[in-house]
C-alpha cells in the first residue's frame, strides 16, 4: 500500500526509479564532428557540457546515481566511462552492454531485466543520452506525473508539441477525453494512436490540427510492466529475455548472455511494443525538447549572432547569413554564405546547405567503404589516462602529442613491430624502461626499444605532454602486450 | 644595318631580347592556396609545373636563359631561385631586386637599366610570372612581331580578344588603319586609345563593339626607349633612373641604389606612361591567356568534369555543381553545392560562392590586422636544402617534420634559446654537434642542447626525412645564428 506521507512516498518512488541511458548511438549524422568511435552524446551542443553529461545532471533530478543505467557498447562505455568519471563509483557496475546492435526493443529488455534483478517493483525512465532538453524543473515534473502512471501499469511516452511540420519523427494521438492523471499543469492521456513517419502532406494536416504530437523517444514504465508487453507482442524477444533470466539466475558466464542476446531480431521498442499496447499512455510536455537529430537542427538549441548564424571557433566571416560554421584550431573563412552549413575538423571538412544536411550520412557511407579512417574516429582519441592525439604518418613512422593527466599512467606494455622515442615538452614524466625506472623533466628524451617492456606515469601535479615518434614496419594500436593496466584493459 | 640572311638576323635578335619576368605578387587573390610569402606564381595552375616555371619555359621559346631577368623582392627571390633551380647558373645573376614594392613603372626601370648596362640595343619582353598562356607557337610568333616594332622604337602590347564583359581589365582600342607590322596571320597596329576598368555599361559595349582588346600587361620595347618615354612622361621617375645609373657606373654600394629606389613613386607602367605615350603599338594575339586573378578564374584554364565541376584532391562529392574544391591532405566533404568555392588546407579553409572570390583579400586584410600567421606563410615552407613543415606547436615546443634532400645541408648553425631532439624517420643523416661527427638511420635519434654548433647534412641518395622536436621559451625562425652556408644566407 502507498504511503500516505508526500514526501516519504516521493523519496520511494525516487529509490525504486532507474534512469536508463540509452548510449548506442552511431555517430554520423553530426560528421565530421562526431565519428563512429565519437558519438554525438560525447559533443558539447547547447551546453558548455557534453550531452551524455547533460543527460546524467538531468536524470539526477528523478533519481539517485546509483540507480542509472548505462545502456550501450564496449567500444563505446570506455569512452562513457570518461565522460561520466565524476559519478564513477556510483557507476562502476551500472554498464549494460549490448554484445552486438539490435535497435531499442531488445537493448531495453536487456535493461529491465537489469532492473528487475536490482528491485523487483523498480520503475524505469529510459532516456536518450544525446538529446537536448530546456527546463529541468518541467522535466522532472513531467517524470513524476509519467511515474504515477507507470504505477498503474501505465507504458507512460512524452509528447512534443509540434513547431514544424517534420518528416522525421512519429507522432502521437493522445486520447484527451480519457485523463489518466494530473499534475501541476500537466496532465497524462491514454494513447489513441501511433503515426509512423508522415509524409510532408500529413505533417502539416498533423501541425494544423493541433492534437497531435512528436513522440520524444522518452519513457517511464515499470520493468515488469515492458516485459509483461514484450511477452505479449513479441514473442521472439520474449523467448531470448526468459534464456537470458536463466542464465544470469544460474551464474552463467557472460559470454553465455552475449550469445543468448544476438539471437534477439532488430526491433524498435516504438514498433515492436509502443504501437502495439494497449497501455501506452502520454503526457504532453512542457519542456523544451530537440534530439538534435543533424547539423540544421543547431538553429533549435544554439545561439545565434545578429545575422543568424552561429560560429563557433577562428571563423573569419564577410557577409553570411542564418549559416553554421565551426572552425576547430584552423581559420575558416566564409564569404557571402546563406543557409549554408561548414564544418571543419584536423582531418576532414563539411561544406553542405542546411536542408541537405540529413545527407551527411551517405558522405560517412562513402568513407566507410573506401576503408578511410575519418569515418572511425578522430584524430585526438580519449583514455582513461589523458589523450593522444596523431600529429602525422607515413611509411614506417607516427608522430603522436601524447596527454597524460595528474596521478595517471598508462599500461604496462611492449610493442612487437615498433621503436619509440619520447620527447617531454610539459609536466614531468616517470618512465619504465626494462628494469629501469627514471624521471624526464622537459626537454628531456629517451627511447624505447622494440620488445622492451615499459610505462609512461605522470608523477606531477600538473598536466605530462610528450612527443612520441614511433618507428616501425607495422603502428597500429593492436601491436601492444599489457601486462599491468590501472583501467582494467587486456 | 640589319642583316638580310633571315635566320642570322633571328639568332642576332633572340641574343638581344631580355625577357623580364615581373614576379612580386602579394598573393593574397589565391588565399589560403597562396601566401604573402608563397604567392600565386608558386601555384600549379593549368598544368603539372609552377606558373613561374611554366613562364620561364614559355619565355626561353624567345631568348636564351641567360637574357632571362627576375624582377621580384628579397624574401621571394628565395623561393623563385629554388623553383627555378634547373637553370641556377644561368640566373645567378640576374634577379632585379625591388627593396620596397613601388608599382610597375619603377620596377620596369630598374629592369630597364639592368638591360641597358648589359646591351646598348637590348630589347625588354616584359611577362608577369603568374599568367597562363595556351598555345607557345602562338605566343612566340606574336613576341617576334612584337619585337619588329620595337626596333622600330614602339612600346608594343598584346591585346586579347574579349570574351565576356569584364570590369576588372584595362581595355585597348588599336588603330586598324595604321598597320604597323605583319607576320604569319598576325598584324600590329598603332594604339588609338587605352581605356582604364570600364563599368559594367562599357564592358558590354566594348564587348559587342569587336574593337577592343583587353591589356595583358605583357610587353615589348627596346630598354632606351622605354627609359626615353619615361624621361619624357615621368619626370620624378626620370630623376631616379638618373641617380641609379649614376650610382651604378660609379660602382656605389647596393644599400644607396636601394635608397635612390625607395624615392621613387608607385605607379603603373600603364597609367604612368603606356597611357601617355605616341608611341604606343598593339599586337592582337592568337594564344589563349588567363591572368588567373581570382578562385573564379580556374574555369578558364583547368579542366571541369561532367558536372561542371573542378576537383582536387580527397574530395568527397555528393550533387555539386560547377564548383571548385581544392582538398590538400585532408577529406573534403560536400554536398550539394552549386557555384561555390571551397578551399581547404592545412592551416585555413575557404568557402565562398564563385561570384564573391574577389573578397578574398579582405579575409587577408583581417588576418593581417589580426596578426595572423596564416596570412604570411604554409605550415610548410621551402628551403634550398628542402623543406620543413610545423605538425603542432604550443608554449615552449615546437614539432616539426623537416625534409632534406639528397646532398643538401642545412647550416652550421646555433640556437640561444632552444634545444632540439631530431629523430630519423627516412633517409639517412649526417649530424654535426659541436665537435662530433656521426650518422643516424631510421629510429635513432640525437639531442641537440642550447648554445651548441650542429648542423644537419643528407649523405645519402635517399630523401632524408627527421621529426625535430623543439623546447625552449624563444622558438622563432629567427633565433638562429648561422656559420657556415651552402646557399650564401646569413
Amino acid at each position: 500500500m502507498a504511503d500516505r506521507n508526500p514526501q516519504r512516498r516521493e523519496a520511494e518512488l525516487k529509490s525504486r526509479l532507474f534512469p536508463v541511458i540509452m548510449a548506442g548511438g552511431s555517430g554520423t549524422r553530426f560528421w565530421p564532428v562526431s565519428r563512429h568511435l565519437f558519438p554525438k552524446q560525447l559533443l558539447r551542443i547547447g551546453s558548455e557540457d557534453t550531452l551524455i553529461r547533460q543527460t546524467m545532471r538531468r536524470v539526477l533530478g528523478c533519481a539517485p546515481a546509483s540507480n542509472v543505467l548505462i545502456s550501450t557498447n564496449g567500444p563505446q562505455a570506455e569512452l562513457i566511462r570518461i565522460q561520466l568519471a565524476d559519478w564513477k563509483d556510483d557507476l562502476k557496475d551500472n554498464y549494460v552492454l549490448e554484445p552486438e546492435g539490435r535497435n531499442t526493443a531488445p537493448a531495453i529488455a536487456l535493461a529491465a531485466i537489469e532492473v528487475l534483478a536490482r528491485n523487483q517493483h523498480g520503475l524505469m525512465l529510459v532516456v536518450p543520452a544525446d538529446h537536448v532538453v530546456t527546463g529541468q524543473r518541467e522535466f522532472e515534473m513531467a517524470v513524476a506525473l509519467a511515474t504515477r502512471l507507470a504505477e498503474q501499469d501505465y507504458l507512460v511516452t512524452f509528447g512534443i508539441k509540434p513547431i514544424r511540420p517534420e518528416t522525421g519523427y512519429g507522432y502521437i494521438k493522445p486520447d484527451e477525453k480519457t485523463v489518466l492523471g494530473r499534475l501541476g499543469g500537466l496532465r497524462g492521456y491514454r494513447v489513441r494512436q501511433f503515426v509512423e513517419k508522415p509524409d510532408a502532406a500529413k505533417a502539416a494536416r498533423y501541425l494544423k490540427a493541433g492534437s497531435y504530437y512528436w513522440n520524444s523517444g522518452m519513457f517511464v514504465w515499470k520493468a515488469a510492466t515492458i516485459l509483461d508487453e514484450i511477452r505479449r507482442h513479441q514473442p521472439g524477444l520474449a523467448k531470448v529475455v526468459d534464456q537470458i533470466q536463466q542464465l544470469t539466475a544460474t551464474g552463467a558466464p557472460a559470454s553465455s548472455v552475449d550469445e543468448a542476446y544476438r539471437g534477439a531480431a532488430s526491433i524498435s521498442i516504438d514498433t515492436g511494443v509502443m504501437e502495439r499496447s494497449s497501455r501506452a499512455a502520454m503526457v504532453p510536455v512542457s519542456f523544451r525538447w530537440s534530439d538534435v537529430g543533424s547539423w540544421g537542427s543547431l538553429d533549435e538549441v544554439a545561439v545565434k549572432n545578429k545575422a543568424g548564424n552561429i560560429l563557433t571557433g577562428r571563423v573569419v566571416d564577410l557577409d553570411c547569413n542564418d549559416s553554421i560554421v565551426y572552425a576547430d584550431r584552423r581559420v575558416v573563412a566564409t564569404i557571402g554564405l546563406k543557409d549554408m552549413v561548414v564544418v571543419d575538423t584536423p582531418d576532414a571538412t563539411l561544406v553542405c546547405p542546411k536542408h541537405r544536411a540529413q545527407d551527411v550520412k551517405k558522405v560517412v557511407e562513402i568513407l566507410k567503404r573506401q576503408g578511410a579512417p575519418e569515418h572511425l574516429e578522430h584524430v585526438t582519441v580519449q583514455r582513461p589516462w589523458g589523450s593522444y592525439t596523431v600529429l602525422e604518418e607515413g611509411p614506417g613512422f607516427k608522430v603522436k602529442r601524447v596527454t597524460v593527466n595528474p596521478g595517471g599512467r598508462l599500461s604496462l606494455q611492449l610493442h612487437h613491430k615498433r621503436s619509440e622515442h619520447w620527447v617531454v615538452i610539459a609536466g614531468r614524466a616517470r618512465v619504465t624502461r626494462g628494469e629501469e625506472v627514471f624521471e624526464l623533466g622537459v626537454g628531456q628524451s629517451t627511447a624505447i626499444p622494440v620488445e622492451t617492456p615499459h610505462r609512461l606515469e605522470n608523477p606531477g601535479q600538473e598536466t605530462l605532454h610528450i612527443i612520441e615518434v614511433q618507428n616501425g614496419p607495422y603502428l597500429g594500436e593492436d601491436d601492444i602486450v599489457r601486462f599491468k593496466d590501472d583501467y582494467g584493459r587486456k
